[in-house]
Order: structure tokens, then C-alpha cells, then sequence
């Protein structure tokens, strides 16, 4: 049962608008759900909401904020079923897909509930009251959270990168609220990722105003929400138009505050000569999935292939794969249309060849998966090749040599990841172009994939501009906390040795 | 014997400009020193300089960073002498205080050495193959440098806060090369530090471009300085107006870059009735001098203190210790004429009044010590009160009672520091004001002056905009490395578990 309702201060409120409904894209029809829409109230009260629960979650211990992320994923993993169905008719993602990604979406909470039950010990130096010239005071530095942190949902990850997804996590580990903007191609899923939440934030006696979930349309609802004093970090994942337009919005604040956007990346991908001579025909078959798969709607997919020449037996097994598969629904009529776009521009750029397109017709959300063909000259000159086309479609890059390859990668953007396929002998001889790779990327990846990013402590997902608005930080994983803490040193405490009420994590 | 050249790419260069000379601020006159004027060319030259020894500095190893540190810190100790000749007359400041900050810069080069030497060990996950449902990659969580980092010298601190400085040390421990713009109120001072960093440079075989010392009085050089694709992150010290102009222009770029401005505070003060009633002498005692030391140039120079009403007592020992006190040459005519027209805004404000100034006659850069008092109804009332006055002032804030001091609390801007002193009893019905304090401050202090800032691993020197633009970085510290690293995720490499040559600190 969907409410179609906002979620705000531990109550759901507002009347859904007929006008508002879902949609099913791989049907191509309204879902027979329907969403309020978020105005000046909503903004007032969710914002009261969240600054009141901060001045009570920042007292919340560490192990109660475990508690209550742990209780999240039981409730999510309780309410799979329904979850999963409505994911699955909003998204046109696959079941077993939405499987895992509830699975993954409840191992992150978890992880950073293990992270809280053995923190990081705060830095403690004792006082030395003999020391000369000065004495010195005694010191701790801790973390404390940043206060409300709103999230922009990303569209791929309805999940994982969602309501109840990795930024939601993070900022809750951090001791800060969360104030989710639900993202409008998946809002039957986010009330019931939101349900998940407030039964876990109920069950585990947090603040009212600790979570709230707010729909909205219009882009001056979101504008308006980032720019409030009351807002004290901001994270974001999706376009680089829309990241960088809220970037600007931030900046114009007359206090700044932080804001991690995770922008996409073309996701560079070089294969030497004699791994593609041992290896040739598995790493095609790998290559096509990691495009393929999920309609290409990763921002880890490799988009850019660097290949030796004389890679015909490689151009010939993948021309096979992207001809043979059948197009399939994205997420949203506009990300399909963007494609569509996208692959045009290619297509009709200087030096640019359409090697292979799907099976089946493009309509509506449909779209034929397509491998395209350039020279490392025209990649040089044709800025085109440089912007992200999110979506099932790659770019092969014929490279006269190792050297040619080094020389390209020097022009590349910064990226979440760039990939490397060499034998082992072949390393050793790339390791100029490892070393400039280095610099565009936030992950270095060998002989594997880039699609598939394990939730660890040791990710990194983010990377130079415009992979992400600051490549000190990473959206997945452990570190995300970081985002959203600032370190405090308490001096000359008393019971600096002891733990203190106003300790932060 | 002082030059007054550039040193770019390993040589002094530039031709001085007998019109561009230094000053002494104690006399009043004009010292024999002249400095050249930077431009397009040596901007151009810096630049390209700085980025050809990125790509060589970036594999320096960890240990030979820490001797070129080390080398630093002895090559300044060597010349000590001409050091703080240079440094008295053109600061005004006492043999004394340059005699003792040339110990802590180098202290603090050698923290950062000693960091270095004991790394923090990357976090590193091995390979689970046969995990299921999809076996884990092995996973390395390294840090990589950002590249050149620009460092505005801050005025205040001739030698620890400028060419040698924090900034400077903090940026080479990471791996970065530095740029440095020479504060025009130390120009030679700035060039005998540097000659230090290029001695250092030279004995332990650092590439030509690791540090370059730039003079320019042209705002202008400044900005096409920040703004050129080279440079990778800033460093500022300075006020609030000269560091967000800065900061704008780096919005402006194509590619953003971390800019880390550590803009001064109030660091407001709460003493409370019974610590008054026991330790009152002292207390006035170490107020004054924390404020009036050094002509209150210090960015944690305390200018705003809560007192409990009927604090005569305290009142009367303060007057005395302003109105005994003599004027002071500040570090620049326009400090000190900034100085002034700050006091006379606070004497003009409405319910402020000014209790106590020094002895002497205000010129040029010779400024009185002055005490103001005002109510907890004016603090509200009047913005002109939460602006910093850089200088040997202070503002008595006369409070009812906690509740009011609290209250008060609420309305701070960002601070670099928050003092409270209290006896231990009145320390646990001061817990609502420490609450509210800790979202205000980057260090949270009892019972003792925020003057001194020991230079350590739990210091924290930073704190909410707009005391900094990013509070979750400190320009003190061996954390202060953090600004210039970014994390990079090395996945599935096959020596994964030894050291690589691209592996960063």
C-alpha cells in the first residue's frame, strides 16, 4: 500500500496529486501510485524537524546508532517482497537485480553499524605540565557531526544509492540527520525504503525528526531545500549539469557547506597486446557485460576501450555481442532519450564509426545497446568523445602503441575509475602508463571490470573533477562518514581521560 | 645580504624594483631591502616548474621527504641570526617571539618528518575468491598527492605561518610542490626562509620545481596565480574579505580545487561567578596578556569574554592592566589603521562602552590597547560586535546568568576557538553551554587562554565558516597534511601486497 505521502518529523503528511504518478518503464504506462508535492510547509517543517532532532542525535551514542542502522536493514530485508515488486515496476531493472541490490543496501547499513561498535580511537595526548619552554595542555581530538545533511537519491541505484542507500547511511553514522529528497523515477520504492526507516528509528526510540522523505518535482523545491540555513552538508549522485547547478546554488550561500556530488565517469579501460592475444575472447565476453548489463546504467560502466591495433579478432567477438542483444527499458524516458542523444553526437562526429547496434526498436524508455570505433587522433581532437553517454554504448580507441596509449591518457578527465588489462610481463612496461593514470582516478582497477564496487573500508568511489565535486571524499564505503564529520579538539579537560557527554564519534 | 628576487625552478631571478621596498613598522620608514614584481612570465615559469617536479616529487619517497624536512628545519637554524634581524624589522615583533617561532617552525617541519617516517598503514583487504554470491577483489586504500599547492603567507607569523610555515611543511609532507606568494609585510624574511627551503632542496636532491618563492604587491598576479590549471589546491591565512574573494575566484575555475582559508575568530570566553570568586586575579592577569601579547596579532587572540554580572572586581583589574599598557607598532600601517576603525565602530555602536585604553600616541602603525564593555541586550542587537577586531582589544560581555550566556552561545559564528572557565562544579551546569560551544568552534578549551597553539597530532586548527572554508581540515597540526591527499583505491594488483612504484604515501 503506497501513500504517495511525505514522510517528515516520525508522521506522513500531504495529499498526493492524481497528476503525480509513478511510471513504468518497461511498460511504458503510469503506475496507479500517486505523490504528494513538497512546497514552502513541507520545507519549514522538515528543516524545524531536523534541526531539533540534531540537538538530540548528537548525544545518541555510537552503539545506539548502530542499533538503529542494523534495524533498518532487518526492516528492509522484512519488507522484500514489496520492495522488490514496486522497484522492479518502476525501474524495469530485473528481479534478481533488485534482490541483490537489497541485499547490498542492508550489508552497507550493517558495515558502518560495525564501524561504530569498534570506533576509531579519538587522538589523546596527556598533558606534560614540566615541559620547557611551555608546558603542554592535554589534548583530544574527536569528530563531531556536521548537523541535517540532505540527499539527492540517485536514479540508477534505487537502493543502494537511495533512501535508505549508502549517503543516508553514512550521514546517520555520523550522528547527522537525513533529509531525503526522493528521487522521481523510483517514489513508490522510496516510501517503502522510508517505511523501513521510520519503523527501525520507532523501534530504536530516535528522534522524530531523525529521517524525512519529501517528493518533489519541481527543481525550485530542491533549490530551496539546499540552500537553507538549517542544511549543513549536502550529497548528491546523478548528472553533472544537475550536480554542478547545485554546486553553484551552494556556493551562494552566505555560509558554505560541504557538498559531495558523484558526477558518472567515462571509466577508462586499456587492454595490451598480449593479454588480449592469451585472453582475447573472455575478456570480449567480460567487456560486453559490464556494458551490457543493466542497460549500461552504471556509473562505473567502461565507456572508452583503449585497444592496441590489430584487435580485429576482439572488434569481431564484440561486434557479435552488442549485435546480438536486444534493447531494453531504462529507468526513465529522459535518461533514454539522453542516450539517444548521446550516441547521435557520437555517431555523426568526424572519425567516429557505429561498429554494432541491438536487436529491436527504440521507443519510449527502449534502446539498442551500440559499439562505437574512433582513432587515437580523432579522440585527440573531438571533445565529444570526452562526455559521458550514460547508457549501454562504448567507444573503441585503436592505439597505435603503449606510448600512444600514455599520450592519451594524459588528456583524460578525472574519473571514478580507470582500468588496466596487461599481463603480468606487460605491467611492468605500463607502468608509465599506470603512473598517469593515477592522476585522473579515484580507483585503479587490474584485469578486473570497473562495474562492481565493493563496499569496504578500503573503496574509493569518487576521483578527480568532474567524477566528483571533491576527490578527497568517497560516496561507498567506510570512509563515506567523512563526509559529513569535523575534527574537535577539546583542551584541558578534566575528564579528558574519561568519556564526556559532549564527546562526538 | 637579501636580493629581492624571485626563486623559481631553482633559481633567484627577477630584477628588484627600487619602488617595491620593504618596511619597518617600528620606525615608520622604509628598510634598504627593494623586491622584484612577478608577472605573466614568472607565472608562467612557476607554474610549468611546479608541475615538472610534481611528476618526479610524487614518487619521492616517504623517508626522503622527511630528510628534506629535517634539512629545512637545520638550514633555517642556521641562519637564525640574519632570520630574525630580518624578521624584527620588518614585524616590529621582539627578538624574543622571532627567536621562539623560528623553534616552533622548525618543530613543526620535523613533526612532519616524523609523521613520514611512522606512516599510517594503508588499509588493505585481501582477496576472498571464493566468496559468495561474488568473491571479493584484494583492495588497497592509498593516498595520493593533489599536486602544486599555492600558499598565501599570513601576515602574523612571519616565519611559522608563512614561507617555511605550516601551510608550506604540510603540502611537502603530502607530496606536493609548493608555490609560495611572499607576504609583502616580510618580504625579506620571506626570502631568507626560502633560501633555507633551497639549501635544503639542493642537499638532499629535490627536483628544481619543489618550491618557488614569488613577490607580487598586484592582487592581480595573485588571481591569475589561483585560477591557473596548474595548480591543484590553496592554502590562505588572512582575513575574512581577502580570503572568500579568493575563494570565489577558485569557483570560478573550469576545475574546482580544495582552497583551505583559515580566516580568524572572535574565540569567545565564558568565565563563570565561583572561578571568578577563587582565581579572579589571575584570571584578569592572563586575559590581558593574552590579548595584549604581541599586539593581539594572533587569529586565537580571545575578543569577546562573557562575564557573570557583578564582576567589578574583574572589571577593575582589567582597566588597570589596559590603561598601564603601552601603544604598540602593529605589523602594517594598514592593520593598524584597520585596527583603529574598528574600535571607533564598537565606541560609536550603540550600548558599548569603552572602559580603559593604553598609554602613548596612535601613528602610523603604533595602536592603544582598549578594553569596551558592553550588555547581553547590545551583543544581540548589534552585528558590528561578532566582527573580529585584529589587534589588542577585547569586548567585555556583562551576562545575567548561565541561561543568558547560553543563549548567547547560540547566536556565535564560527569560531576557531571556545574557551569556558569554570571550577569543576560549575564545569557540569556549564554542560548545556558546552553543548551549544562545540557547534561553533574547531577547539573547545577550559581554564586556559586559546593563545598557543601547540603544533601536534589532536590540534585542531579550523573550525565552522567562518573561522575556515572547510571545517573538516586544520591548518595546524600533522592532520593539516589532509588538505593536499586524496584517497586512490588500488584493486586486483598482483603486488598488491608489497610496496609498488606508484603507491603514494
Amino acid at each position: 500500500m503506497i501513500s504517495g505521502q511525505h514522510y517528515i518529523g516520525g508522521h506522513w503528511c500531504g495529499e498526493p496529486d492524481a497528476a503525480n504518478t509513478s511510471f513504468n518503464p518497461a511498460q511504458n504506462t503510469a503506475l496507479p501510485w500517486c505523490f504528494a508535492e513538497a512546497g514552502e510547509a513541507e520545507l519549514h517543517s522538515l528543516t524545524e524537524q531536523a534541526t531539533a532532532a540534531f540537538a538530540l542525535y548528537r548525544y545518541v551514542t555510537a552503539a545506539a546508532r548502530a542499533d538503529f542502522l542494523d534495524s533498518i536493514a532487518a526492516e528492509l530485508q522484512q519488507r522484500q517482497a514489496e520492495i522488490v515488486s514496486a522497484m522492479v515496476q518502476e525501474t524495469a531493472l530485473a528481479p534478481a537485480r533488485a534482490e541483490s541490490e537489497l541485499g547490498r543496501t542492508c550489508n552497507q547499513l550493517r558495515l558502518f553499524a560495525t564501524e561504530l561498535r569498534t570506533p576509531a580511537s579519538d587522538c589523546r595526548l596527556p598533558a606534560l605540565p614540566e615541559r620547557q619552554p611551555l608546558p603542554r595542555p592535554a589534548l583530544r581530538l574527536g569528530k563531531v557531526p556536521l548537523g541535517p545533511v540532505v540527499v539527492f537519491a540517485a536514479s540508477n541505484f534505487p537502493l543502494a544509492f537511495s533512501v535508505a542507500g549508502g549517503d543516508t547511511a553514512s550521514a546517520l553514522a555520523a550522528g547527522c540527520p537525513v533529509i531525503v529528497k526522493a528521487h522521481n523515477a523510483h517514489p513508490a520504492t522510496s516510501e517503502l525504503a522510508a517505511k523501513a526507516i521510520a519503523a527501525a528509528a520507532d523501534k530504536t526510540a530516535m528522534p522524530a525528526g531523525i529521517f524525512s522523505l519529501v517528493h518533489a518535482r519541481q527543481h525550485a523545491f530542491s533549490e530551496a531545500l539546499i540552500r537553507h540555513p538549517a542544511v549543513k552538508a549536502v550529497a548528491f549522485t546523478g548528472s553533472e549539469q544537475l550536480g554542478m547547478h547545485f554546486q553553484r546554488l551552494i556556493w551562494q550561500r552566505p555560509k558554505p557547506i560541504p557538498f559531495f556530488a558523484e558526477m558518472g565517469s567515462q571509466n577508462p579501460l586499456f587492454v595490451l597486446p598480449q593479454y588480449l592475444a592469451q585472453h582475447g575472447e573472455s575478456f570480449a565476453s567480460q567487456l560486453a557485460q559490464s556494458v551490457l548489463n543493466g542497460c549500461g546504467q552504471f556509473c562505473t560502466r567502461p565507456g572508452l576501450v583503449f585497444v592496441p591495433k590489430g584487435a580485429e579478432a576482439l572488434v569481431a567477438a564484440l561486434k557479435q555481442h552488442f549485435s546480438q542483444a536486444q534493447t531494453g527499458a531504462m529507468l526513465t524516458v529522459k535518461i533514454a532519450s539522453h542516450y539517444r542523444a548521446g550516441c547521435q553526437a557520437l555517431q555523426q562526429t568526424d572519425g567516429v564509426s557505429l561498429l554494432a547496434e541491438g536487436q529491436g526498436e527504440e521507443t519510449a524508455c527502449y534502446t539498442k545497446p551500440r559499439l562505437f570505433a574512433t582513432s587515437a587522433n580523432a579522440f585527440m581532437q573531438q571533445g565529444v568523445l570526452q562526455q559521458e553517454v550514460f547508457g549501454p554504448a562504448t567507444v573503441l580507441i585503436e592505439c597505435a602503441d603503449l606510448t600512444q596509449m600514455q599520450m592519451l591518457a594524459t588528456t583524460l578527465q578525472g574519473q571514478l575509475t580507470a582500468t588496466l588489462y596487461a599481463t603480468e610481463a606487460e605491467l611492468v612496461s605500463a607502468q608509465g602508463l599506470l603512473n598517469e593514470l593515477e592522476l585522473h582516478c579515484g580507483r585503479l582497477i587490474y584485469a578486473q571490470m570497473p562495474t562492481g564496487v565493493e563496499v569496504c573500508a578500503a573503496m574509493q568511489h569518487g576521483g578527480p573533477f568532474p567524477a566528483s565535486t571533491d576527490s578527497r571524499y568517497t560516496a561507498v564505503g567506510s570512509q563515506a562518514v567523512q563526509r559529513f564529520l569535523r575534527p574537535l579538539c577539546y583542551q584541558n579537560f578534566p575528564s579528558q581521560n574519561g568519556d564526556t557527554a559532549w564527546t562526538g564519534k
